[in-house]
């Protein structure tokens, strides 16, 4: 094994980062905070402090109503071609910015069972984030379905052979998160979604963490519908609206079930009945928050500019990283590893684990180190390759180490 | 008939009136913009460009996910039990700021139905807004129910008899509108809502064009939801997001269907299992926008500062100006009144009518006067209290008629 990286080492790596000088591009008042939340919250862009100070002042306290035509009735529609074309490997006109990330999950499966109406089973993994499984059993309630749990094999994350033994031809659909928001295994999409069509069954995928940090190609993948939040690597601010992705295949097939005055086809004729626009529109349902959608555009516009694949790069590096100080420092100290070591198979964060995983988090905290805790027993170390440095991991580390007595 | 005011009298009326400073608490560029769609879009309280200042430099851009514990955790029941004690009648721990209007109301009617299995009619007003009734239909459709119409028999708004004639114990749900997004009639509240009671269904009140114009007593009434717009009169901004009021007394009983990590107990242990909050949290489902809810903070600040009693007389006195121009300058000239005249029964807004209304309220807004259009021939005037002006009725209103040429 190579010798650990030492911090001179870390320097020059954060000398040669391409990506280091978007750091620049973000409001951070305590530079010698070492911020490990950035997958919960990311943080603030200054090109969002601008748009929201024109958004107040221009379009709000300006033009008042009439910014409605002028701009914002087109922003769902713009932000979520922003995010589907420069990150999901969608099309224009396939992703829109609406509702939070439970109501748009909620809509995703309801659409999909209505489009299964024979079939009686839902697939979801038993370590799928609260609300999916939350809002998958409130499902299973109201339609008398059978939610059949699904757990991975290993600490490497759910295996294509794992998802294989229980999709059946009862499956109406699969919920899976791409990037386990706890390991931050990264799931096989391409494959899992073709077993799940080959059982007749639809896929719908979570994309919370892995959007901003991991590429994926959605439409050659042929993915049914997807869902994912805007407030972590895509910088958006504290409960921006998620997106959701409707594969432009499926569009006619699938319908979401709150009808509301945004998905009505000409929404100011005001008309009797409801009949969905012909697009990814139909998938609105009310008014969405304007200030929130106008810090998603900021945000994903800088996350298009630094260019997914370089971002994914980086964030190997830094979760590499990571998981060299953890093997150095951390391991036989009573700290276990809970991501992946092969870094194909790991998103943009790396989580230990340790019995005192509660204080210690307290403790980093009030050194000025903010990771997550992860029930049961994980400090979760989230790495944001726009604004962590290599340095940071380091010093993080050793904060953690230390702390270890 | 008393000779019409002259716009000397405005100008006596705004110098006597003691909202008239509320204003100056307003971004207003242009003074001589007459806006009369402030019940579409509230004006920008400068309050608010502080609270977001300090929501992005201290909060997002210093604090970063810590703000969380500190202070957005609180922000949905803190902003609900502002609205709930201060405009709604009730106590606190009844209301809550969270999805949108559409998304609240499905909730609310789903909750409804649950609540009422062996009955399978609902009832609304044929001319709610486009929104209530999409949201029905969906409802309808996904769970095989009968929509019964109302339609109010003259314009004055649908009465208690109106109703009468169509609830009986076939029905699960009412849904009816406070105040009529075009007419402006108020409906009597606590009489429908007993008479609804009466046959043992539901009451759903939408509350969009009633709060922060028009007082009521929600817990005394009895009602057992009511959803209700921050964007209008509360001033919250553009896609603010909905408040939902729920009758502590059917809290037990009314369980919303969107179940999400927000509304399941002790959210961050990330539990196995949906265990809904036992209190008006259970009504959340995922990440509220907290930029929205802190416009949405400020804004009611602003009007429950000035007092519900005396805006509800300010704008009876503006929408009674407004009928005596409109009987001074525009009657019998092709327009008529669409509005109730007796002024119980009116809420903050008139609407005019005219065949060329499209026409007239395009040429209106190129003369700097803004009402909006409402289908299919109607000038619809909102008179916001706190931002609204005598002379700015007066001088709209003489444009209006100089139009008519």
């Amino acid at each position: 094994m190579a010798p650990a990286p030492t911090r001179s080492d870390c320097e020059a790596l954060d000398q040669a980062d391409p990506l280091a000088p978007y750091r620049g591009e973000f409001v951070v008042d305590d530079d010698a905070l070492i911020y490990f939340d950035g997958n919960s919250l990311g943080r603030l862009p200054k090109a969002t402090v601008t748009r929201l100070q024109r958004l107040l002042a221009d379009e709000w306290g300006g033009r008042l109503v009439r910014s409605w035509r002028e701009t914002w009735l087109a922003m769902p529609v713009r932000v979520g071609d922003l995010i589907g074309t420069g990150l999901l490997g969608a099309e224009a006109g396939e992703t829109v910015v609406g509702d939070n990330t439970t109501v748009s999950l909620y809509k995703a499966v309801s659409a999909a069972l209505d489009a299964r109406p024979g079939r009686r089973t839902v697939v979801i993994e038993r370590d799928n984030f609260p609300t999916d499984r939350y809002l998958m059993e409130s499902l299973a309630r109201q339609r008398g379905l059978v939610i059949r749990w699904v757990d991975a094999g290993t600490s490497q994350g759910l295996t294509v052979d794992d998802l294989a033994g229980v999709v059946d031809d009862s499956v109406a659909v699969t919920l899976l998160s791409h990037v386990d928001y706890r390991s931050a295994a990264i799931l096989d999409l391409g494959a899992m979604t073709t077993l799940v069509h080959e059982s007749g069954a639809l896929m719908v995928w979570d994309l919370c963490h892995s959007v901003g940090s991991v590429p994926m190609q959605l439409d050659r993948a042929g993915v049914d519908i997807a869902v994912g939040c805007t407030y972590k690597y895509l910088n958006g601010g504290p409960g921006a609206p998620a997106f959701t992705y409707v594969n432009r295949a499926r569009q006619d097939e699938l319908a979401q079930p709150i009808w509301g005055w945004w998905g009505r086809a000409d929404m100011f004729d005001m008309a009797e009945g409801y009949q969905p626009y012909p697009d990814i529109r139909a998938w609105l349902t009310g008014t969405p928050g304007i200030m929130s959608l106008a810090g998603v555009e900021t945000g994903v516009e800088m996350v298009c500019r630094a260019g997914i694949q370089e971002i994914r790069r980086k964030s190997t590096a830094l979760s590499a990283l990571a998981i060299e100080l953890y093997d150095e420092w951390l391991a036989g100290r009573g700290v276990g590893l809970a991501s992946p070591r092969d870094p194909h198979r790991r998103g943009s964060h790396v989580t230990v684990t340790h019995p005192g995983a509660v204080r210690l988090t307290d403790e980093l905290a009030a050194k000025g180190v903010v990771p997550d805790f992860r029930r049961p027993d994980g400090i979760r170390i989230g790495l944001a390759p726009l604004t962590t440095r290599f340095v940071d991991v380091y010093d993080g580390l050793v904060v953690l180490r230390d702390l270890l007595g």
